[in-house]
Formats: C-alpha cells, sequence, structure tokens
C-alpha cells in the first residue's frame, strides 16, 4: 500500500520521505555491493570505501573531521549512548542538566540515570520556548557532570542557545551533549564552531534512510573521557560496534550532500511565514508558539481555541499533521514541550504542529489551511 | 562500484546478499510509504501495519508470538542490550556464563561486566568445539545470575546444546540469552521449544538488509525481568526506543518468509560435504574444523598446513572467504574461537572458513577448490 495520491503530508518533524537520489545511492549496497565492510576481501573493501566515503560527505558538511564522525542507527542511540557513557564513567559529579523541553530520548535517557544515584536538574525555558539562560547558569554549578540541550526544539522549532549553555558547562567541568538531530539540514551551523562536546543525529529527517544517523565526538575514540557502552566487534573504533549498515550510511553521506541551501531555506522560510500570517487572521484567537524566537524555518506549532487537537486532526484525514512529537503518540497527556512554555494542558491539547521539507507547496500549506478552516468551524 | 562479474562469494556467514524479494519489499517504504509507525494518521498507520506485519512473519517462522519479538538494529544491539538490563537490575547473583566462542559481542560485553563488578565464567568447549556440558555443569552454579551461550558458532558452525545449557541455567535460577544469528536460516528451530529466556538476530545474515534485527523476549516487554536499557519514545513497548526502521523491518519480514526449508538446507548440506571430501584429498594434512560435531550446513572452517591464512587469501582475490569473524579483521591474534577447540595459535593461523548461501554454486566451490591447491602449491 502507498500513501495516496491527494494526501498531503505535512509532518517532516517527525519523518522525511527518501530522496529520489539517495534510494538510488543505496541501490548497489542491497546486491551488488552487499560485503561486511569490516571483511579482508574486494566485497568487504568496497563496502568500506563507501562506509568512509559517506564518513567524508558527513563531516565535510558540518565542518567536523572524519575521525569524529560514528555512525549509528538513529539519534535515540546516540543520545542514549552519551549517558550510558558518562553513568559507567563512575564520575564524581553526581548531576546532570537537560532542558525541560528535550526530546524523550533524552529526558527519560536522563531519569534512567536517578536510578543510578544521579541528580537530574531541569532546565526551564521562556513562554517562547527557549531555554532561559539566567536559570541555566544557576542550575549548571560545580558538581554537574553531563549537560544536554537540543540544537532546536522538534515540536516548535525553537533554536536553543547551544553555544553559551555549552561555555556554561564548561565553566562547571561538566561534558555538553547536543541532540541536534531536528536542526540538521534547516538552519546552517559548524559543529566546529558550536563548541559541543558531542551531537546525535538521524538521517530520516534529512530525506535520508531510517535506521541510520551518526554521533559526533568531538574528542574523537581515543581521547573521548567517558568508557564505550557498547561492546563487540570493534566497528566504529569501539563507539559503535556492529555490522555497519552499509546501504543505510550510504544513504546518509547522500542525503548529506543534498542538504538544502541558504535560499531553500529561505524560500522555506518565506512560505511558512506566508501561511503563519494568512492563518492567523483565518481562525480568530490562533497563536504561533515560540513565535518571539529564532525559530527553524519549517516548522509551525499553532495555538488554535476551542478545538482538540486530536478531534481536529480526526477531521482533517487528508492531512499528515501532528499534535506532539511521534515518540508521544498515543500519550493521554498533552505536550510536556508546550506545557514547559506556561500553556495550560487545556490549551497544550488545542495545539497542532506542521512542518515542511523543501518540496512541500505553497499550494498544499493553503489548502491546508482552508481545510483547517472548515474543519475548525464544522467543529464548533 | 560493484562486485565484479567472476568473484565467488563464500563468506556468507560475515554477510549475504539482499534476497531480490527483500529489496522489493522495502522500496515502497522508502518513498512512496515513508512514515513514521509512530505517527496518528495515514501515513504513520500505513507504515505501522508493515511494522506489524514483519513481527508477524518474524514470530510465525520461529514458533514465538508477535508480543515476543521486538525489532532491533541488529544482533550487536541485541546481546548487548541483555547484558546491560542485567547489569543494571542489580542482581545480588553476580557471576555471569558465557562459551569461550560467543561472538566477540557476547564477549565483550561480559567483560565490561567485570568493570561493574560482576565475574565472568567462560564455559570451556570440546576439541569439536562444542561447549562441555560438564564442565558447564560445574560453572553454573547458584550464585549465577545470567548465562549467554550461542545457537551456532560463527567460525565453525559448530550446534551448541542450547536447550541443555538453558536448563542448567533455569536450574541455577540463571536467566539465559542465545545469540542465535547464525543459526537462522541455517537449522530449523522453535524459540518456544529451545527454552531460552532471549535471543538475538540480525536480518543481513538471511539475506535481509543490515541495520535490521530483533530481539526475542519469552516473558515479553512487561513481564521481562531486568529494566529496560534504552530510553526515548516507547517505541516497541519501551524495548527499543527510536523511530521504527520500517522499510529494513519490512525486508526482515521477508526474509523470514523466504527461509530455506529443508529440502534447501539439505542440498546445501550435500554441497558442503561434497566439497570437504574433495578439499580433504586435494589438500594433504588438511582437516575440518568441527567435523565432529553437528554444524550448521552452509559452513567449513578448514585447516590446510603451512600456509597462514592471511597469505592464502591475498593470493585468492577473487574468492572471497574469512579467516575469522569478520568483526576480528585485523586482529593480529589467531581465532580464539579455534584456540578453546585446542588448536596452537600457529595452527589456528592456518584455517580458513567458507561459508556457501542457497545460492552457491557447486561450480564456485569446485573452482575455489582448484583455486586453493594451485595457491597453496605455488606459496609452498
Amino acid at each position: 500500500m502507498r500513501i495516496p495520491e491527494g494526501l498531503v503530508y505535512l509532518d517532516n518533524n517527525a519523518t522525511t520521505a527518501c530522496a529520489p537520489e539517495v534510494v538510488a545511492a543505496m541501490e548497489p549496497y542491497w546486491g551488488a555491493a552487499f560485503g561486511n565492510a569490516e571483511s579482508a576481501h574486494f566485497a568487504g573493501r568496497l563496502a568500506r570505501r563507501a562506509v568512509e566515503s559517506a564518513r567524508a560527505a558527513v563531516s565535510g558538511a558540518l565542518g567536523a573531521d572524519p575521525g569524529q564522525v560514528f555512525f549509528t542507527s538513529g539519534a535515540t542511540e546516540g543520545n542514549n549512548w552519551i549517558f550510558q557513557a558518562f553513568a559507567d564513567s563512575k564520575s564524581a559529579a553526581r548531576r546532570v542538566a537537560v532542558s525541560a523541553i528535550e526530546h524523550k530520548s533524552v529526558l527519560n535517557a536522563a531519569r534512567r540515570l536517578e536510578s543510578f544515584g544521579f541528580e537530574v536538574a531541569l532546565l526551564p525555558v521562556t513562554q517562547d520556548g527557549v531555554v532561559d539562560l539566567a536559570a541555566a547558569r544557576e542550575a549548571i554549578r560545580p558538581g554537574t557532570g553531563l549537560v544536554s540541550v537540543q540544537l532546536a526544539n522538534n515540536e516548535t522549532g525553537v533554536v536553543q542557545p547551544v553555544r553559551e549553555l555549552a561555555e556554561l558547562a564548561h565553566e562547571a567541568g561538566a561534558f555538553f551533549h547536543c541532540d541536534a538531530v531536528q536542526a540538521l539540514g534547516k538552519m546552517p551551523f559548524s559543529l566546529a564552531d558550536l563548541g559541543v562536546d558531542s551531537a546525535a543525529f538521524s538521517a530520516h529527517k534529512i530525506h535520508g534512510p531510517k535506521g541510520a544517523g551518526f554521533l559526533f565526538l568531538r574528542a574523537g575514540a581515543n581521547r573521548f573521557p567517558f568508557p564505550m557502552p557498547l561492546a563487540g566487534g570493534g566497528q566504529e573504533c569501539g563507539v559503535r560496534p556492529g555490522t555497519h549498515n552499509v546501504p543505510g550510511i550510504v544513504g546518509l553521506g547522500r542525503a548529506m550532500e543534498l542538504l538544502p541551501d541558504a535560499s531553500a531555506l529561505a524560500r522555506m522560510k518565506a512560505m511558512r511565514d506566508a501561511f503563519e500570517t494568512a492563518a492567523l487572521v483565518a481562525i480568530p484567537g490562533s497563536r504561533v508558539n515560540g513565535a518571539g524566537a529564532e525559530r527553524l524555518p519549517n516548522t509551525t506549532n499553532l495555538f488554535i481555541p476551542g478545538v482538540p487537537s486530536d478531534i481536529l486532526m480526526d477531521s482533517l484525514p487528508l492531512f499528515c499533521v501532528s499534535n506532539g512529537s511521534a515518540c508521544n503518540t498515543g500519550a493521554i497527556d498533552p505536550s510536556y514541550v508546550l506545557q514547559a512554555m506556561g500553556l495550560s494542558r487545556d490549551k497544550a491539547r488545542n495545539c497542532i504542529r506542521v512542518s515542511t521539507s523543501v518540496s512541500t507547496l505553497e499550494t498544499e500549506l493553503q489548502s491546508f489551511l482552508n481545510a483547517l478552516r472548515a474543519a475548525k468551524d464544522a467543529l464548533k
């Protein structure tokens, strides 16, 4: 079964379609060049060469060194890896600090550390969904061993002051990790400049394949300060043992080469801004969450008074939008991200997220807005 | 670049080519049906349905219940997950037992537990590479919390007495895990009958995609006795959070439907046996490691006197064979598996592994044997 013609997909922060170029790049590695990248024969060397080309593409796109890039199955694994490594280090600093609006793979990884005797500080955010630097300065005090803050929020698109937070972490002697999965491909950044000690990424958010991602470790594998949490065959310098997902890695490398340039991002932003302007007029009382902050150019989180988002989504079956992270689907609780920004539970329940990609059409956003208005009127 | 025509691939225990049916099954899920399986809209439900069909294919093929199957990125992750979960359980039993011939993802996961204060017992094997049950009975004593033994060895193909070992483990009050990655698709077994508490698998060993695998948990997610080691969005009932690798899971499901039947396995075994008979005649002094034990029908581990295997492999560039696990490539030490079977370091250095698939041709094995003999004679 396929997604039917006419369906409008506006949920690119949950996942994206693989670019045709990515599918084509992966194709030979399923059958014609299927070797194990660790095998010491022709088929193996062919696979290994493909893995190393992808690593060069990844590091080249982000101002990193190939020796700082380690392939994983995705950002959930990468985020967990950092918390596990820190816990295993038997650090004397028994405190970790994460923002209140982290993705669950960071938030729950931090909470998991509580059972090992660590204290978890949740960094609050402003009404616009930005980590509060004054509060962070208080919370990230000596005795803090690990700080983790995302580069951009998945629900609101709000960009976080990561450079400043990394500095605060380093002043306190803490390691700084960044879940950068939503920012990749939606804003330019250099890993060398951000000042983070590690960062986690997924390919499927940038029109690459699901099941592939990478971990950036500033210190590389040899000078990384914590023990490696995974044991095995030594692949990826021991950072991520296990047979390389060669096609997935190749697809990720190709997706990195296709990241939108500044003018594509500007077009994305202009289209999103026009949509928001029209939406605020069309739906009286509506509001864009995080509007006052710097945001990713593809994300709108819209408060719509009077109609719970799940009901609204059910009455718009031809439009794929979301009311929170896909990773929280099924949760009865309304978005903890929006509540951290000061929205009441009821208001948080009335918000939908629209997230575009480079291939989203203006007409798709227009037809969504028309349908949204009609559905809202019908439900009144 | 592709693997050239004329190259003979006899390294299927390292990895296999994706079956064309698997590539075709995955195809729609890259682009036409690319949704996030957790999304509460049409694109998401389409992906979720594909994931659950694959789960039914996996559980159906192995005598398991769908609620016992959890998708992972592969067996290295699955093996590590069990050891991490056990360590986190703060078990009073501070001893783990693994066979001396486990894959590194089990052996090193066990060794990693030593740094958390656990004692590791290595179960010895006989000269034929079978875990010694008498010695295991001594080693798996009360106070042992976790026992892990593979179903079949990756280097020799020797099948292990897992049912008996699981019973010993349970008598001692221990949890029994099985790395079953090499056995899948090469011998029939039912997970219900084996008596294991958990088992780890990878798709790429059965003509499925790299980057996909599954973990069998007899107790399911809710009654699993240890805490879940990974934190995140709750996917796979919390056993394996992270966006589902939908195409990979679909490919795995299709590969499970294509597992060779009894007659295909019998053909495989007949071809392998004929190869071994011819090899023992053609190469004076050669010997098949593990010959006296029950073995997978696709694996030959051949001792060849007088020529180190790496030199031999270098002089056979058109034949992809191995001299140990792909996960140990680059290691200076000769196979620890063969040494555990009593081979000297020198003898272990002189062994090569040939592993076929259902598509291997008799003529390929013949031309390999001819080339092997010629290379050996040239190197003398």
